[in-house]
């Protein structure tokens, strides 16, 4: 149509089309969807009734309420070993909203991004809307951090280089060694990193490491939507370089305003719930899958987040999905978070009986 | 700093400055604050802690709730006299986030927007982040809608115009024979309305008119904010072509993801709320502030919205500004608004004492 701009960048993401097959099904087995499916704590959904009956219903400060940005600064301090302060944080609409902020004050067209694949589709569409250049790095076949590969495409142009540890789709966490590795490369270079950490609490193996607790030019992205079955509320936050926040700040003041009220206030209980025995829970599932795949399936045991991804055997994830699909079982094709169509995406964010269930049917496919 | 662009298009708003610098002072009588002083109605509140009691705290469809974009479209319907349908729907997060999509679908670098001046600061700063250019139409001294300049400045590189009606910060109405006279002008060159509504339920004189009703190249922009004092919810809607709804959702879904979930739900509540009461105790305050004020000051009588913006006996805005800052009272000088710096806006948005204390000191000023 005449309006539009004369080319669009992307298309409706492949996870929503398999959402919207789900939508056709009766009552199919959705192992397919990013998000936790426990109920959020009572504590929180208390909160959210006490701020909205307290009539914590109006704006906030635009970089979110004082006490919430103090608070998320101690965290950063005390679990992950970041040197940081209230003024460093902004709390965003989701962290979706943070990298969307982010892209837009930090890329020039012509800069380039180096993004890890499999990717979270996010990483690869938006900073093309800035006129960036995204450059893609695979880390197959064990989806451990390619340090090498990054510092082999790195070029005067290169801008920042993105992570997602615990990774969503592979379900790999990065190594301290592995991280520092990276760090020395993007130092000496100095190009931003951006950590994306939203799975942080979701680790069944080994520690989680926050790289901006080794390197200063980072940018670490988290928010409460997987760990505390936040999704809906929108509310996460950045933090990093003050004057790169404060860009950012600007910015939402103008797009998105705040983060919603009710939401920062159920963040700010948030921070005090414990999900340990949610993570041991997760725990049970992550093996639970991983056992039942690995006899069929070429299969890197995860080591965090919610998902596993297994290969194909053989042709593309797609006609395997929609086999799947076609036996009332949704998985996402690889192609989505990939260059490559070889593997699929499971969530075990889902019931003991749906995991049964759909393990029997991946076996039989 | 290195990392960021090379150069910012905007600097943080001056409505946030004057507001920053009411966190200085003690008590200020703060009118210049753009939110209503009433606190969310009491079925919205339940409505809130029943949304997320019931478990409504996952992703909602990236568009919006559809019960939300039903009803969305019936109020359309019914209270506006625009066809539509749920599929020209979009649930936002806010107003301006409605704002921001819309922009970045349809903007191409060098693409005009003609807005009007006294303009809402997000016309004027957002659609530069697209490289476009903004035209700014002055609507001084009446602030009635400029329909002949604006014809004037169309161009071939045109693309949208952007109008507020009720007006923040004038007041003004927009009527019916100004928008038919404006909506020819657009037919006959093929340009894009949009027409903010957000303060559609505030009108003391004459009845609000929807442009939509008249023009189908109109997108329609709506919220619960204003109406509902739902500011922090951050909940709000467009509805127009189908083609351009469809491509913000596609970037809602790589952005905002979609608007808070159980601010879908308070907004399902809101559109049952009767709001004639509040607006009948909002025309009291806008007499009181009008009759206050006009033996010394050169004012509009506001027909809409909660805004007066009378003109400076002498010397500039900004200076004015302070005087009144000095003297406790908090207002906003015009130049914020406009590339004039002869007026200020005053909220009537507050309590009648306030309201009184801020007649009486600028009177004196």
């Amino acid at each position: 149509m005449k309006f539009l701009k004369a080319m669009q960048k992307f298309d409706s993401s492949g996870i929503r089309k398999v959402f919207d097959l789900a939508s056709k099904l009766k009552k199919p087995i959705n192992l397919s969807i990013g998000e936790p499916d426990f109920n959020v704590p009572a504590e929180i959904k208390n909160e959210v009734c006490k701020a909205i009956k307290n009539n914590k219903n109006k704006y906030t400060q635009t970089a979110g309420i004082p006490v919430l940005r103090e608070k998320i600064a101690l965290k950063l301090k005390h679990e992950n070993k970041i040197i940081t302060h209230a003024e460093n944080v902004i709390v965003t609409s989701g962290t979706s909203g943070a990298l969307h902020l982010l892209f837009h004050v930090l890329l020039n067209p012509g800069d380039e991004v180096i993004i890890i694949d499999p990717y979270f589709v996010i990483y690869k569409q938006v900073p093309q809307l800035s006129g960036a250049k995204v450059k893609t790095i695979s880390s197959y076949p064990d989806f451990s951090l390619p340090v090498l590969k990054i510092e082999k495409a790195i070029t005067s142009k290169t801008k920042m280089v993105i992570i997602n540890s615990p990774n969503n789709p592979t379900g790999k966490v990065y190594k301290e060694e592995e991280l520092k590795n990276l760090v020395d490369v993007l130092k000496k270079k100095d190009i931003l990193l951006i950590s994306d950490e939203i799975y942080e609490k979701f680790t069944y193996e080994c520690e989680h490491v926050s790289p901006a607790s080794i390197y200063k030019n980072t940018i670490t992205l988290n928010g409460f939507s997987k760990a505390y079955a936040l999704t809906g509320l929108r509310v996460g936050y950045a933090a990093g370089p003050k004057d790169i926040i404060s860009e950012m700040i600007k910015l939402q003041q103008y797009t998105y305003v705040c983060a919603p009220s009710i939401s920062q206030y159920a963040a700010l209980k948030a921070l005090k719930v414990d999900t340990k025995k949610l993570v041991l829970e997760y725990k049970k599932r992550r093996d639970l899958m991983y056992k039942g795949l690995r006899e069929n399936f070429k299969i890197e045991k995860p080591e965090g987040a919610f998902y596993v991804f297994p290969k194909v055997p053989k042709g593309s994830a797609e006609n395997f999905a929609k086999k799947a699909i076609a036996k009332n079982l949704l998985i996402v094709p690889g192609g989505v978070f990939s260059f490559k169509d070889s593997h699929f995406r499971i969530s075990f964010a889902a019931a003991l009986k749906d995991l049964k269930q759909g393990i029997k049917i991946l076996n039989e496919l």
